[in-house]
């Protein structure tokens, strides 16, 4: 054994033996913890979208049903990985046990959020949860939680409502990374930028020193939501809006142009399929185009590029960099437009 | 119309109007070129891999069914692109007719390889391929093909076979790319390292200046090929092999690990799924893995590194970088090493 390999939570490993805990079918949820582990009271669950609807669907709605198979699934596997979608979610709870070799600097009595997906983390519920009413991806519960030395938690910041934090927080890798790409003076495309890890990668722009920052949405509802109200001193969110259809590259790319670029940076933070040419052609030679939506295609992008002739850096979006949830929860503090953006999208 | 358009190929898209040439039905072939245009003599093409195999399959192997389905794609799209597929190839000519406003620097006389797709290059078929047994995806034949001014083509060297050059041009974006990231001190993993790519972007490791090179092969008779005859006196193409399943994240980086691992930069160059969690873990934070094989799942790789807190850089393999085909050849010619890998892997 290594000494990376306790940090990653393979001891936890029952079935099949050897792979990593989000690939495992049964993790051990053994509520002793290790030293470098921490044990967490849940006492919410927040269950990726996708897996949500998928047992809605499988159950017609029943909440009684929808209740026993999350709960089946938690007791068979130690962890709540959807088997059919594969996805999990993250927990808010309040830190029980923090073991001594933990790096996390976790102390008994905070209230956290997990920033590693449910599908890796060992988990119990203990109240049958009896007070979810299996209307919405929202689960209430009683339970207890493992987090592993490189797993990554934040604590609830007290000066933000819960819900927002937890927006913010599962968006938070992409204006982590923009704020590392885009430099003093760079034109910047942010695609799908009145979204939520759009409109945080947009001001993560503005702080780094873009010079130019062009946001584009797919329609003029969304462009007025982007605009400001006119009696507002606040600096604009973006300089140029463009609505466009980011899924056809020659009308993206001349709207861009027409709007003061191609960008040194772009930003693509729509979940649409089919974006990656336009991506590119908004793109300078030289340039970088960051992909953080889960439904780029890597073929696409590869071949894209090179159908172009495009010398353009691509990158996939890593949802992990250090310091990357206190980032953008400051974000969302300094920037009103960002925050009026949340509050918009996220019910409290 | 933008500046950027024409040479891209837009001119030349019958259907369905407004889309880039690779994702158009159908594309006009006609011989007359336009100011930025090439028109090639065409004697060969080299079908994709995936495209032959489906054509052969859905004929049972009958050479005139074949011949005809190919033929009838052409005729009918104005390029070679297999509609299952998706997939086009690349070929071989001679420049007959050069645009004064070519940017690509050709003259009539010179045999080329193209190094963009056959899926977005206006291509017809004069001979009705009679030259063309249909036993295998080279297919030599007579007709046009025109590149446009953003098109890329190469030409083919006369000091080495056509084709050694032409599988040597297919893979030329990885060592290109590898080149750029890799920095002098580097400790670099290649996994794949005894395959085309794999052993060229070893090379460019090299040329870079990196400290130590770890290829990575999927079995002992793979090693083989890595390691020199005892009586060469050539330096050695890796510093140290490792036989490991790239599909194991664990065992891959415990193996690369005690080979004197992680890296600074992995570069990922086999054909398989599954490989992104071993990359990512044989990489150091703050490293950069850089993904060339096609397998790539974006998602896996974004979601996997985010599990394992892993601060890596991740980069697309665009199969574009300037002058990429000039550095793989002259990597070819000065390392023999990578010489003998690609003639052992290459009919001529």
């Amino acid at each position: 054994m290594t000494t990376s390999s306790p940090p990653l939570g393979l001891h936890r490993v029952i079935e099949p033996p050897g792979v990593l805990p989000q690939a495992a079918w049964r993790l051990d949820p053994d509520p002793a913890i290790a030293p470098d582990e921490v044990r967490v009271r849940v006492d919410r669950l927040n269950l990726d979208a996708a897996s949500y609807r998928q047992i809605r669907e499988a159950y017609a709605g029943d909440p009684d049903k929808i209740r026993a198979a999350v709960l089946d699934i938690i007791a068979t596997r130690g962890k709540m990985q959807n088997p059919v979608t594969g996805s999990g979610g993250m927990l808010t709870g309040t830190v029980e046990e923090s073991g001594p070799a933990s790096p996390l600097g976790l102390t008994p009595g905070q209230r956290i959020a997990t920033l590693v997906s449910l599908t890796l983390t060992p988990l119990v519920i203990t109240d049958g949860l009896a007070s979810w009413d299996a209307r919405s991806e929202q689960v209430p519960c009683q339970g207890h939680a493992i987090l592993f030395g490189r797993s990554i938690a934040a604590v609830l910041p007290d000066d933000l409502p819960a819900p927002l934090s937890l927006a913010v927080m599962d968006v938070c890798g992409a204006p982590a990374l923009t704020s590392r790409v885009v430099k003093e003076g760079d034109i910047a495309v942010i695609i799908g930028a009145a979204g939520k890890s759009g409109s945080l990668s947009a001001a993560a722009a503005r702080q780094s020193g873009a010079a130019r920052i062009i946001g584009v949405v797919p329609s003029e509802a969304e462009a007025v939501l982007l605009r400001h109200p006119p009696t507002t001193r606040e600096s604009p969110l973006v300089d140029q809006i463009v609505v466009a259809d980011a899924r056809n590259p020659v009308g993206l790319a001349e709207k861009v142009q027409a709007a003061g670029g191609p960008a040194e940076v772009t930003v693509v933070c729509v979940d649409v399929p089919g974006c990656e040419g336009g991506a590119i052609l908004s793109t300078k030679q030289g340039g970088t185009v960051i992909f953080f939506s889960m439904a780029t295609s890597f073929s696409s992008a590869a071949l894209g590029a090179e159908g172009l002739a495009a010398d353009v850096t691509m990158l996939i979006g890593n949802g992990y960099v250090p310091g990357h949830a206190e980032l953008a929860l400051e974000l969302v503090r300094i920037t009103p437009s960002v925050r009026r953006l949340f509050d918009m999208r996220v019910e409290s």
